[in-house]
């Protein structure tokens, strides 16, 4: 791979880096060394995570604003230290690990990916999942209200979102106990049991920091409270959901787990990845309306893998609603932001057939199965499916931004 | 007041409760004894609040674990201790206050309620709310889809709810500034400002403790789980949340504040409070099914007064949906409770007109505003105005249990 120009032969970037994983990157996570070993906030740096906290202890050149925001066993104090303390971070990273003089004294403080325990990076305050492809709201109009307009009248005018429950997000590699609920059936009563039609929703989630008690963050204020991205699977329970959610919107159908990646993406690495989001088709209110700054969607391209294969490739690109778009509105309020607050951009899926974000949209409700390499058929999970959502953004200098995995397994109903 | 048997003559109890916080009622509530203090938890008698950790400290009968978790700020600690803590420390506390040979002990860390500064009694981890009153999903249907059957068809076969944003769950006595939003125009488009048609909702809300990380909390446990009770009011801006609403449920027309009161009356000061829920129409799913056991409503007599005047009693006795059944609900899908979580009951709204939660439907949508003392009428919240929802319930031996006050004034839109 092409270094980029920062790094020196001989520094920690030019001995380790990867592709997807480069000093572009830099993505955090909370990690164990070993078994029984407190967790610490990592960095990563292509197969290797380097301890934050051991890496600056004795650092002239990082504040003591930064030393005391590494300190934590995951991302929470760096969260609340704020958009100056997390660029002063980063710049200091890049710095030591492009740096020949550096390696010696980080070496000791490097661990092989491999043999690290990954922890759930960050505490989730809320968890907000929001609406915002318009591919996906169209396709799931069509499926559930197949007599109606496919987009709600408000769809165009606000993102629409609603909170999950914060204390189900789970970690990437957490099995998922098929869900039990209410069914609806074809004649007669709902019968209550294992969902029979359990999905995966494809989505991109956004960690926020820096909190803004009286809410109300602005378009341009936005950056200063995305701190970074994680992959999402916000399992659902197409057939409880179903039921339940007229009128107050999905309830248990979505809130037995929703599985996030365990490497946070700063914000900062995805500035290469910025593209402009489709055309308006309705005029915005004021707190949403981007046509006189420069909005900015994100081209992370999405693969949604079921047993191995990959069965959809959506690409996040084609989102309608931005991420500071979705923050604006869900703070216009004035409702509170705290740092760990969490947002979700809703079903990824792009105009294709095999870019779609869902299993209720890739078999059309179970209509249209799609076949598969090992002879079975594509509908809603079985027992024992195992799916993985993989993602990469473009990097500066044609370098790659790799987001690593989420990934999560299905058991039988308990 | 006729004083409980267990109490002697002499003691605490004897020479401070009041009617209403006599030592059946024995709430909890965090508090700091005067400015710049750090916050404890405190029990109420009459108009004292005692200092628990402190008044247990050298306590020979209140066990080490009863002592580790009455130590925290709040009720955090005493929350994940579990049931047969509780149990514990409600029994010690009661010997206590009855005593007059503990009196002079306890004395010392006795504070007046109202030289204390009360804060959030507990650190809330998700929030539900639901809609279990049958008169209020009544009335609602009719105003909102006057077109279609009032009851959605789910109604009656499972308690319907949804999480609400836990982190702008607020103390009674924080002002609520008006929230803006998108609101919908008798013609054209949506318009952005400053809520129009804001408004309460009177609920009773219920605290968790004793995490159950598998979910599935049954009927017959939920009893190991519920804590307490504290009083709601969810304030809703009705314009935003009926422009914004379909199909993912309310978001921003709740998630600017709900307040909630500071007294935490324990479960076991309610058992008395017991009454049958009303008569079920539909045959319940297994897990909802509390036929064949005694199932139990709470008979707690709400009142909501606006600007000093009572404009509505509702009788939470009246629910549907029971707080064992709503517990069960939500985490029959496998959804883990953590401690700390709290669901609502929804608006509690009786078969009278003055006895109706919301003012949505005691103005009915504002077409039939009710006139006030002070020469105004009620249709939605004006700035200023200040609402107070009180509450009590029968107690034991002809007592009663007094619930405090919520109480929120509003404040012209930022």
């Amino acid at each position: 791979m092409t270094l980029s120009p920062s790094v020196q032969s001989g520094s920690i970037a030019a001995q380790y880096a990867t592709p997807g994983f480069g000093i572009e990157n830099l993505p955090y996570a909370s990690f164990a060394p070993g078994a029984g070993q407190d967790p610490r906030l990592g960095v990563r740096i292509g197969g290797q995570v380097l301890d934050v906290a051991a890496a600056l202890a004795d650092d002239g050149g990082a504040s003591a604003a930064v030393r005391a925001a590494v300190a934590g066993p995951n991302l929470d104090l760096l969260l609340s230290a704020g958009r100056p303390v997390w660029d002063e971070l980063r710049a200091r990273l890049t710095a030591l690990l492009g740096s020949a003089d550096a390696a010696p004294a980080l070496q000791p403080h490097l661990h092989s990916v491999d043999a690290v325990e990954l922890r759930m990076p960050f505490t989730v305050a809320d968890y907000v999942d929001f609406y915002a492809s318009e591919n996906h709201a169209t396709n799931v109009g069509r499926i559930f209200r197949p007599d109606q307009a496919p987009l709600t009248p408000n769809w165009k005018h606000l993102p629409i979102g609603y909170h999950g429950r914060a204390g189900t997000v789970v970690p990437s590699g957490t099995d998922v106990p098929r869900p039990k609920g209410l069914r609806p059936e074809p004649e007669g009563t709902p019968s209550f049991g294992p969902s029979r039609r359990l999905d995966i929703e494809a989505e991109v989630g956004f960690v926020l920091g820096g909190s803004a008690p009286a809410g109300e963050v602005k378009l341009a204020d936005a950056g200063n409270h995305l701190f970074g991205v994680v992959l999402v699977n916000d399992w659902s329970a197409r057939d409880i959901q179903a039921f339940e959610y007229v009128p107050l919107g999905p309830f248990l159908g979505k809130s037995f787990a929703t599985s996030i990646s365990l490497w946070v993406v700063p914000m900062a690495a995805l500035e290469a990845a910025r593209v402009a989001p489709p055309a308006r088709e309705k005029a915005l209110a004021s707190y949403l309306d981007d046509s006189a700054a420069e909005p900015w969607g994100l081209d992370i391209s999405l693969e949604v893998a079921l047993d191995g294969q990959t069965v959809s490739r959506p690409p996040f690109a084609t989102m309608y609603w931005t991420p500071a778009q979705m923050l604006a509105h869900m703070t216009v309020n004035g409702a509170g932001l705290r740092s760990g607050d969490f947002f979700a951009s809703g079903t990824v899926s792009g105009t294709e057939k095999d870019q779609r974000g869902s299993f209720l949209e890739l078999s059309w409700s179970g209509k249209e199965p799609l076949p598969l390499d090992n002879g079975k058929e594509l509908t809603f999970l079985e027992d024992k499916n195992e799916v993985v959502i993989r993602a990469t953004a473009p990097g500066p200098d044609g370098s790659v931004i790799d987001f690593g995995e989420v990934a999560g397994r299905i058991l039988p109903a308990v």
